[in-house]
């Protein structure tokens, strides 16, 4: 459902840049799950702006504020609400942007097909709305079974690629550094890539790796419900991201069958892992692992060549806040978009039998 | 919603590989459109096994049979009902399947997922399914505007790539040759590797690129409905596909923000589309052009190891049809996808104004 | 979902009176479960028409093919498509319908929505529609606990009134006789009421009484979805129904909270049962009983006066198929929507809780 | 959808009694639409408790706080986000209620449902969730045509009914009385019974008939989607509602079809109206017309015997707040969701035809 995230469990937001409040609706979280709050937090503190000195200052508390369906700290079935405030919207920043449309950002489509739109920063096209759904993944994260581990981590920035596979890196150590890519030598360079770039006001592309492990068998549906179809969706709803690969993705359009396949071995569990842990749109059982594409952030600390809404030639300064490079931010959103997508096809998995 | 196809226009499906029929329900097709029939007997023909020698070879005339939501010719605004007879079904070919898993197949999946499965040629999990998808994109794609036009080809087969641009091409020569690869040059070479590896026995993987002209400006909703993951969904959802990028996709990654941004012209177009026609995940006119990579196909002429359902090491033969490379008739399953996902993007756009 | 009945299992349907076929599509029936075929085509048989004297006199077989979702008697997971055709259209008894707008009939209103209609026997608008939903509700029963029993009964026709309360009749004895009310007395008023209706040309209208015992607790959702509400919309959906009540209904309007609530006994049933078995929405392990109004069919074997399509006064003659009252042939119509209702929420209850 | 309300046009709502707010989420909300805001608070004034001595005393201001989707004005066509503080929640009131089940409450059915329950005032179970609902529906009214009038009105409590028809009644005078029925004799004798039920500690039920003039013709969907059908729905959720019947209802089922066909004047209107407005589920123009029954509230000033979690037999004293008769306060409520259901079907209509 457009508008919407999950199936059964599902996800509601609202939210703009320069508004009071983001927010969302949970519906069908099932009844009598004690909430760890702090594990909710730390996803949305991991997301937050202003972390180190490669990422967005935006200053912003993103407390959240549950408003429903916990009753004493267990989850009663009931819809869970819940609010994270804006605390530094200065929308004087952008009245500059009423009439000016802004390069490879959402100014222009949004005027055409709503007729009007909340300019400041971006309204509700702003990446900050990825709070709700960083909240609502790290709530989700609790229906499943505790064994599963979602692991994302910065696999390349630029042209600087951690060219290890998953399985040669420490998962656990991906907060490590700021730029969180768990291999400290690509690490380095990726700061000082990111470093550079900022320096010369300018932004830089990169990608996003995550793995999860110990997922149970069977999540995800045969046709229309693919779990690897699920899990795209949700990627590329993601601001800035321009691509999704999973399993062996678009290096295995070069091998051969004989080369791809994965021999069972008697466990059922396989020899290699081309797959990616889906055969047939549904889990097997090994590791799910995939990869995400983002573009470099469009809004440059340098001045651009742009139009005005009467498609006259317009500046658009480079004012507003500096993402050099959306990477690092992003490994909680996909982590947790991950979740909530694992979360939403275990129960459904929990149907299809009786 | 899982199961279904779109979110107003929706295609709800049935079928397996060695049922009676494939069909599906179309609902909220607008009413008062003439339908052109042969247009979606068209696609369905291109999609057809057994079209030249380097594809599969089951005999299916794949004729459509519509039974309801029309009449005189024209949509009523009711549920359309259709189905594609199965006529080549060799169930007996399958028998010797029923306790063995093949490897990067569903079988193994489905088995635990659901405690049973339909083994005779994969069932549900056979890319036959794929015939409801076409009839419904064909059909679909009678509700955009004229001039809207949707192209998809061959850009690779293993690793022979055709490197040129879209926009170097003639595309309304795709079907010229057996590959559907609109330049000559490289299409030579990919029927010469799929010749040889059909030789061998074995399969190779590719990738499809899928190119839109003159789409209006909006489609796409803001949050969880951005054009793009509508798209990818879709795709993802295709049998044997690994990963969907749009406009400068991963290759984006690498690059500036300073050289990625595409920089307005005064009638609201942009230089470069880099964007790949969508921005805020809406459609901005420009060309919508977006990659799709499939693996090699896991059924091959050959013996691979295996293992049964109690986990006992098993011998899977190399007996069935053989479908040495798998994209070029993907193309016409990809060209229609596109069509219905644009179908209901453009329907919902209407009302997101007053 | 409009166009869909069921929030989980859902049934899609398509088809419309002189086209080829009815037909629908199961999604999400659970996987596993033996099918009783013949109880499917026995609720089909007790809506066939031309069953007795007074009630319509189509001849159609109404037998039911299954095209997929079912695998060796059971039940697979994957989507159940099945088919109805039609047999007995007689196309040409409907051509002088074409300009001609039938009093209380969906002719003008479809028109006017939709630009144009399929005149033949009232196409989409016709009742025969209800025959996919006898059948979706006959498979989705099978999902239900074995101890779970719905009878539906004729409660009423016109001003015969069958005044027993469902606890004093033999439920087992509906269809003893042809106008399936199960108090001998009163059925014999009804079929002399029916017939003598019927020889003047004229219809009359009536209530089904549906009552549901041994269903689990649970059932049901807090807000939009409360069990009364499901129920409420699949049977406002039946044609020519036009009100519905569940436990006191209109008549506990009447009444003060002091007699109306129902106090629990020690083992948490209820000494009274004015709630219908639903409190909050929500099974609650007492019989669930309602009441559906159906008014008097619209086509008459008499003249009517009435317009054509460019509002100049013209005649509906008295021909075609007489039904004069369509409750009996209603009975399993309600008994298995009921049942389908049922069997969604008992699904996804089964997800509220971990 | 369950737990959802609208079909494109969608509202998710979350709260209880005594948690901190309420609150939903709208979405599809069209674009451009300057909103009155007077007019969405006036319709919450209407349900606010505490407005006369014939209703409950909760004192709350029921003040709602936009927090998305509108900017300078208008709706943005982004998810309207809002949020109406709870003031007056007194928990310690319910602490004696924790562990005993109030007769005719969800109490028992939540706790056997979901294994716990918020049981402060009734939790998610409280009608005080209609607070979002009269909010949305008081914005989805702005959606539709200026010229469309929805008016709901108290037509019997207990049994002092109101005979005249609607079309006899001044409808612009309904909040002229403390009971809301336009008819001033009747409207005496209601506050009457009222009073009187009040002053013994118990309660009585009674019906709000509703009815919608100058409707667009063609809103409804032929199957699973029937106007009647989105509206039984919508009213059945409603806490206390017991039935629904439109047009001539049940009444009508004693009527032979001679009578209740509704016949055609030139202008496509229809010399009676026992269709309620409605035919083959879609608006034919005509007035819509439909009555709502309502119990006796189960919370009665008096004790009532019933049983703890343990089924041990309990005292339920007559603690709280007293709501003798809920239909004047359920006024707003059945007009506000009556409006909410009109807007989804009317922007669904926009794309029946093309």
């Amino acid at each position: 459902m457009i508008n919407q995230l999950g199936n059964f469990l599902t996800l509601s937001t609202f939210g703009e840049s320069h508004g009071e409040a983001y927010g969302g609706i949970i519906t069908h979280f099932p009844a009598g799950i004690f909430i760890d709050f702090d594990a909710v937090q730390h996803q949305l503190n991991r997301r937050k702006p202003g972390q180190s000195s490669i990422v967005t200052q935006r200053k912003e508390s993103d407390t959240i504020r549950f408003l429903s369906g916990i009753f004493e700290g267990k989850t009663t079935g009931m819809p869970i609400g819940f609010l994270i405030f804006n605390e530094n919207q200065k929308s004087k920043d952008y009245n500059h942007l009423e009439d000016r449309y802004r390069p490879s950002h959402a100014d222009f489509t949004y005027d055409a097909k709503f007729g009007l739109r909340d300019y400041r920063g971006g309204g509700r096209s702003s990446a900050r709305e990825t709070v709700n759904w960083v909240a609502a993944g790290a709530l989700a994260r609790q229906i499943l079974p505790k064994e599963v581990e979602i692991y994302a981590y910065v696999s390349s920035v630029g042209n600087v690629v951690c060219d290890k596979s998953y399985s040669e890196l420490s998962l656990n150590e991906i907060d490590h550094n700021d730029v969180r890519c768990p291999d400290s030598f690509s690490a380095e360079k990726m700061i000082e890539k990111i470093k550079s770039i900022k320096k010369s006001g300018d932004t830089i592309g990169g990608t996003i790796t995550c793995v999860v492990k110990n997922l149970p068998i069977g999540l995800g549906e045969p046709v229309f419900g693919k779990l690897q179809a699920e899990l795209a969706r949700a990627m590329l709803n993601i601001n800035a991201c321009k691509g999704f690969e999973y399993g062996s993705g678009f290096a295995g359009t070069m091998m051969k069958g004989s080369e791809h396949n994965d021999v069972f071995k008697a466990d059922f569990t396989t020899e290699t892992n081309h797959s990616g842990g889906i055969q047939g749109g549904i889990s097997n059982g090994m590791d799910i692992y995939f990869r995400v594409a983002f573009k470099p952030v469009a809004t440059l600390m340098k001045s651009q060549n742009s139009v005005d809404k009467e498609g006259k030639a317009s500046i658009v300064e480079g004012k507003g806040r500096h993402d050099p490079c959306v990477v690092p931010r992003a490994v909680p959103i996909v982590e947790n978009l991950t979740a909530f997508v694992l979360a939403d096809m275990y129960l459904i998995n929990r149907l299809r039998r009786i």
